[in-house]
């Protein structure tokens, strides 16, 4: 294991940042893997999974078992693991640009355009890393959620290989065309340079939600990904076969954020996972305790994807995410 | 049931604030009650109870079964209520003076005057409203923590009895001596005032973690609520014995912050409510995935009381809060 | 002169916003106008100069004198004078949504969506409001700038008309495809109702920079835009002939922002409005007192536009913005 | 000339601050002096002052026209100055502990003790460096203001000695019971390490306006520091006689901020450094335009010391800082 350190100039005088990479070497014959974790700063649930995922990558290495190389940079975040604001770490958009992390990509060159905040520069770095491998996968994770995948959907296939090894309940896909996230833009990179193939893969893993970081599931995600490796070759070692649910897929449209238009106490009625019932009721919502309350309904039969991890919520904000999908004969 | 509505001017032009008030009247034979929630804006596992015990208090008063005044402010803090910052309501601290709405409390007659801030005019509004009764409860939650009470040392007798009402697992006793708190300070204004003796009674009411806002929880406190109302012969009514665990207790002082001198991500090894001994691993800190990772341990016996909601954790973050204590035979 | 108050519901409990609009009432025979002020909230210029122009409307209408009817919005933005961080009213931006307060427009009808945001019903609000009247002025300032206008292209000679009453040193022109700002959103929406015609026209004012608040700077801009409703015919009155410099015109690709690639205390070296020609120092950031510095220089010929207010500046600030132009041989 | 990089961990992974300290040695035979700029890290008037004061430090070095030490921090806070919100450094509080950077200072030995927070950790090196020095001065500026002092009660005397220098127009005494700020915590220290005596000086110094950052004041204030270490027999030089104005003083609680009860966009009407009678208006708020104004008046006789930076206010704002004093015969 090689220990990089790439330190990305900060936009004060008297700070610096840097981001940790670690390489592990294999011999070439199978796809390089690039794994991410944390572009959104605080989402950790894939920092704690590489933790574990890391000495099984040592132990590949030293038994010259890794065909192809592996990138690891698993606190892909420094400049969003920095802002706190009030006691809480704000990792998700930049403080000063206000632009989510995992949007709004400059170009390729302009992490050493110094004209360029930090942010970008910072991006732009990641992609390069990136870019020069055959698969990459972003580690995020949802405020309340399952484990699911976005991946592009030329990618299916290669998404459903994934899903199986880290049991993802669903798979979203997307048409590219807006390249606004990291995998998305990866892609668009990789068609630029003419070194789209069939081997390239990318996707946002997502590893259920902000809360759910224990050894337990850090070990779990862990073997799931280590099992993603052998499947593709980049690490060789024979696994138990597991069993493994097919995911639910779906367009990224057919997932739909559900609104409150009222603010209040939010108690939620469903569970993550669970399949709902058009005009089910999602939660209840106090405006006024004794006065005024409110309720949230599914706007259409599907699987609740996702759940706001605040109990207060403002006019506007989403309650729920539903994937639009007819209920399985087999679902419970 | 009278409902209230308090207008408070904001800080700024074409803006508003109100407080809603809803009064139940006694025959005046039994104290009367002040029960507030909300007062950090975002911590509502008390508005949801105070919106199922409404309807009980409204009974109660239509079948001449008040005995005391009631009064209720079921959100105390629109100010917290109306900040948001990048999506998130944060209702703990006022964004422009910086003080936490629990803290900082103003000298009597402070509602009126126009050149202080929104907070601390809406702080003191809240304190004539509740030193007119002579029983304060104000309703919180912590991070993630169990029910529990702080009360003044001298109340602790009766902070027992509403911890039994509330099922609290523990109550932590303060002198007054610097009365920081909205419950201190109204102890304080009834000391001032002359008005304090036997009958009054004010408590900070932890109820549970933020996240606990679920229909079954409003249920079981509002429940709690009414029978501690039963108790002190508020509402007259006829309720079941329910047992109740005695609580520990233990002096404000001996519930220590335990502090993370890394940063990073934090895999928890304990939960809410559990005995620890002096030593013991609390939590697990990954600051360098693969590189650097540190234990947290428990400075002394106790049990955790509560836990930090995050899972990144910056330098100087707490981890958990121990209350020193020596772990009861009983104990599991 | 008749006050109307539209309440627009906040996005929490507890709080109300509201609009203050001014209706004065002419005989609808000359256009009626439409003047709004401080849609960035903090950017107050524009309030004072309303409020001195307020009394001459009153006399206007009382004497018979209005021939188009005015409607006045003095504050457009009671969201963001709500908005306020460690004592600074932050105006610009929306603390919630992130968006700036002069962009991203929600389609019409959007006043009444409660699952929108405030931020968006407010600014559908303002845009119904103008989109009724045929002249319609967006009060401005800059961080340090001189009055300068931005039209759109189409409309450069009305743009002529309202520069020379108030004096402005330039207009910048846009081709509005991209209706990105209120005043070319307004425009959008008078072509899509088909009333767009020759008589419309709409201008964002900057009036100087964000300290330019005094009472003489007000009683001169309110007889610019007195004198500029006479011109329109709106108001009937004789005044003086008043020399004005003509302004300066360029399009708003010409106008472009000089970054800093380094961090420090900034010294300037140009005051706004002054010439420059390529290369000249436009200011000296001193990055490491007395041991890095860096010069930033104008990178053409042109005008000092704006210059930024701060003294500290981060790599990637802007330092000043310039006008692209030949200098004029009238020039000193 | 030694330039020295004090690194300080940063509270989160992938992030580092530093320091930087210039020093420059003397013979020893004069008071060594420490002098730092920025501990309100947006406060950059000392720094260029500085940055041009170092050359003539290294000058006399080179010369052996030192006879005491110097030591520089030209950029006391490299925490503040990474804060940025909606493109504004914010360097005046910790974005994360709320704390004034001048305020909230550990106690000796923190600077080790990684389980606290970066900013107290800052603040206790910043204290260690400069307690070993026998004068020290810490230069900031104020929102608007003219040059002017804080220094110890008992150090009034050599307070009038640097106000000579640096041509300041007041002094404000404190009688350090409550050591908040640096230099009264550098008196503290010096007192409890047994080394207060007479030749031992410490001051803030308010070097005018936040936008007073130009060229030719860096060069005015680098001249009157650089004269006042010449005064101390730090440097040895022959400077002419500069004619200075006595400067006003008075105990910091004559110096009164004056409160606006009502919001709005403000219009100042005095001057810094004018003398107001009690009852004259100091500004006129616009709280709605046309229909509501509010006029803030002198509440005794005095100097305007400072005044708000910015033109809209909140309610509770303050307009002006009136420093209570007679007004000398002298005064124009």
């Amino acid at each position: 294991m090689d220990v990089e350190r790439i330190g990305i100039e900060a936009d004060s005088a008297g700070q610096e940042f840097f981001l940790r990479v670690l390489r592990f070497r294999g011999t070439g014959e199978a796809p390089t893997v690039y794994l991410q974790a944390a572009l959104h700063a605080h989402e950790v649930p894939g920092v704690v999974a590489l933790d574990r995922l890391i000495p099984r990558l040592e132990q590949a290495e030293g038994e010259n078992r890794l065909a192809g190389d592996v990138i690891v940079v698993p606190q892909a975040n420094p400049v969003g693991a920095s802002q706190a604001l009030f006691g809480e770490t704000q990792g998700r958009f930049d403080f000063n640009g206000r632009t989510n992390f995992n949007r709004g990509f400059p170009p390729a060159g302009a992490e050493t355009d110094l004209a360029r905040p930090v942010d970008e520069r910072l991006k732009s770095t990641l992609l390069s890393l990136a870019c020069e491998a055959d698969i990459v996968l972003d580690l995020h994770c949802d405020h309340d959620g399952p484990v699911y995948l976005y991946v592009h959907e030329r990618m299916l296939e290669e998404g459903r290989t994934l899903a199986r090894s880290l049991r993802a309940r669903a798979i979203l896909t997307d048409s590219g065309e807006d390249p606004f996230s990291f995998v998305l833009k990866v892609n668009q990179r990789w068609n630029e340079e003419g070194r789209a193939n069939d081997r390239r893969f990318s996707a946002t893993v997502e590893l259920r939600s902000m809360i759910d970081v224990t050894a337990d599931l850090a070990e779990q995600d862990a073997l799931g990904l280590y099992r993603y490796l052998v499947e593709t070759g980049t690490v060789v070692d024979r696994l138990q076969e597991a069993p493994a649910e097919e995911p639910v897929t779906g367009d990224i449209g057919a997932a739909e954020l559900v609104l409150t238009p009222a603010p209040g106490a939010m108690m939620l009625d469903v569970e993550v996972g669970e399949w709902v019932a058009e005009g089910q009721r999602l939660a209840e919502i106090i405006t006024e305790a004794g006065l005024e309350r409110h309720e949230i309904r599914a706007p259409f039969e599907g699987m609740v994807l996702t759940r706001f991890n605040r109990r207060i919520v403002r006019r506007g904000d989403y309650v729920a995410k539903i994937l639009r999908h007819e209920r399985p004969a087999s679902a419970g």
